[in-house]
């Protein structure tokens, strides 16, 4: 786990005046990755590091030959299309280039004047995927989201036996995860008619969102190895916003016996930036066990991951409805949770994952699962926040939502926030719904 | 799909001699693709063709320049590593580039002399995934499999409501498939013991394998468009076959609610060569339900699927103990059955697979899931043969077996044969379980 340094220095401020503004989401103690073009171009894709509202073209940064030594190494694998080669070169590739940029982007840097031309708005980019994601997978961390939505679909039997000792996780679909503003029609499926035994086709009128944190991987391990619980976070190269759309009717038809399947895979948002772990350094909190619940299981325990395994980042959901862009109304927020609240941490993810041999690769993604809170308020979908359609979430216009119609938008945000530390942004990850393709 | 031609005349031989014997799995009436290296080099990796018990090296034939026109430039997506550019190019190029090699491989080409140098073993050839495998995707498709591990699962409830009506599915790990050959070692896992309420991690004691037919997906579908059930097979490179091995202890304690996912994802294995859907024109069955089931939703329901959706590939598990290869026993038989019992045909399989929108990618691949026959002795996992591990196996031996221990080989076959058509082989799907790593 990283220690603080001085690029954590809540004093540190950039020439690049817009990160210095408090309630921004990149200042220099941050510096995301993301891989962009420019806005309407057909250029190839690069990597680009964020700073206020601008952003470092690293490709330009690598030809400005501003970087020396491992840094300098590691600023060349972002020049190009994905971060993959970036991300399997691990911590010390990362922590170096994250290092040399915080210098050159500081107030009184020499390298300021040169930098210059490597720097553009964040508003004149398009983002693209920032890691050929080779598989995706997702758990489902938060108990309280686990307790609700089991309630609802198994009344007499909400947690089941296995969830305080196993990670619980299925595997996702890879290829159709896209980053933030792109918006997706409403899947069709199979829908059983309340009451019925024959199912009809139909577009989905349960479609949620799930507010969950996506974590990329860096460093892989080989097929049949497996990642002692103390070396984990080494192989994670750190975290976005992730939204695991959901379309609850066809969930409920067809997940048994073997999970999830088309009720997920239509879409997957995530937003463009990934914070690393060692900006996220300053917001680690202590990880336990509510009293009276079972320690993990040794493979599963270290005192680091008790220590400061968790990580406090605020989420945030926000909806906006066709009419209310229509009016200019900004996105309204419908429910705030925090990861901290997760029952496993990402090193629990991590290393259970490996235990049997499968192997990690640089640039696989994992989902948190919904990350709701212990309040009703808390919620991290539709499902919950409306006790499954049944107490429809009334808008400040008047209008009520119990899953998304088409027009509505939903924008995840997330950010870290404590006393004696800057904060520490996200960005967001949205989309809109479009009406099903007929 | 595909017409019979004269690539499938069972008159027709070639110039390679090893493939006009009887029971020779690479007639020259099949030409299935595969990508290799010399074994024991370094070489890059590139496609190649089967025929008899050599192969031609596709790099070196387009080298040779003896191709023109449009299976040329097919032959040219197959000199790389992998034969995702290949796939991607539609039916169209694999029609063109099989039907010119077939008529080069014929006796009395007069290409014959040319191609000799592009000519090698089968048995100096190391084999590696023949695709870059984005997302590989498990389906469900035996009723008697669903049947028989739903009555072990589930006794009151074996086969779910869901069944008749969905190609149920789930997402598998694509990371961790390998190409025949591949040993992996025993997964550790949680395992909770009998009549036991907290787990215990070891080894898992009830290792066992999965008799499927692979599917790799040759073009795909954009994010957001749908594959009409007439225009599924268009989507299909070819088949292999695949052994999806299971821990069933492991599998039993973390399934619910979310689906296997340790218990599966540590190792699977694919045969090296893919069939493509052209050479098993001959080998197609009609398709249709047991009187007194559902007919399919209109979406899964297409005249050709019924007339000649079922394809007849006849399936093998053979076991090989440590103590047989000792002494040089062959692997024994075990399990027989056939493709054509499955209850979904490929095409139920890609078309619900994209009715959401979800994008297939080339080189995708999915599983049939267990292919169990309707008779006991063609169940296609030990799981089922042993009733649950409490019917032991007896080997010709006197050996016993309830599921896999260390140094058993599994290995897998399929062959296509009726009257008035030539054999079509598969190959086989072979792997040895290690010990675990501790």
């Amino acid at each position: 786990m990283y220690a603080l340094d001085d690029t954590h220095d809540p004093a540190l401020e950039s020439w690049v005046e817009s990160a210095n503004r408090p309630c921004n989401d990149f200042p220099i103690q941050n510096l995301p990755f993301a891989v962009f073009r420019r806005a309407g171009s057909a250029e190839a894709p690069r990597g680009a590091v964020a700073i206020g509202e601008q952003m470092l073209d690293l490709r330009v940064v690598h030809e400005l030959r501003v970087l020396r030594g491992s840094a300098a190494d590691a600023l060349e694998a972002c020049t190009g299309s994905t971060l993959n080669a970036f991300m399997a070169m691990g911590a010390g590739a990362w922590s170096a280039l994250r290092k040399a940029l915080s210098a050159c982007l500081r107030r009184g840097s020499p390298a300021a004047s040169a930098l210059r031309a490597a720097l553009l708005d964040q508003a004149d980019a398009e983002f693209v995927l920032p890691a050929y994601i080779g598989d995706y997978t997702d758990f489902y961390t938060s108990i309280h989201h686990a307790t609700a939505v089991g309630r609802l679909f198994r009344p007499d039997n909400p947690l089941l036996p296995n969830y305080k000792w196993v990670p619980v996780a299925y595997h996702g679909r890879a290829s159709s995860i896209r980053v933030s503003e792109h918006s997706f029609a409403r899947p069709m499926g199979q829908i059983l008619p309340a009451g019925g035994v024959e199912p009809v086709v139909g577009p989905s009128a349960r479609l949620d969102y799930e507010l969950e944190v996506g974590i990329f991987i860096g460093a892989g391990n080989a097929l049949g190895t497996r990642v002692p619980i103390e070396r984990a976070e080494e192989h994670v190269f750190g975290l976005c916003l992730l939204n695991d759309w959901s379309a609850r009717d066809i969930q409920a038809w067809e997940y048994q016996p073997l999970g999830p399947f088309l009720a997920k895979n239509f879409a997957t948002t995530i937003s463009p930036w990934i914070v690393t772990l060692e900006a996220l350094a300053p917001f680690r909190v202590p990880w336990s066990r509510p009293a009276g619940d079972p320690q993990p299981l040794p493979y599963l325990d270290a005192p680091q991951v008790r220590a400061r395994g968790g990580i406090d980042v605020q989420l945030e959901v926000a909806l906006q409805t066709q009419a209310m862009r229509a009016r200019h109304d900004p996105p309204h927020t419908i429910a705030r949770s925090s990861f901290r609240h997760a029952y496993w941490t990402v090193a629990h993810m991590v290393t259970h994952h490996a235990m049997n041999g499968c192997n990690l690769e640089p640039g696989d993604l994992l989902g948190s699962g919904t990350q709701s809170g212990p309040a009703p308020e808390e919620a991290g979908s539709l499902l919950e926040l409306t006790a499954g359609g049944r107490q429809p979430l009334v808008l400040p216009d008047g209008d009520r939502r119990t899953f998304l119609l088409d027009g509505d938008r939903v924008v995840l945000r997330g950010w870290c926030e404590r006393d004696g530390a800057v904060r520490i942004g996200f960005g967001k990850a949205a989309a809109t719904v479009l009406p099903a393709a007929r």
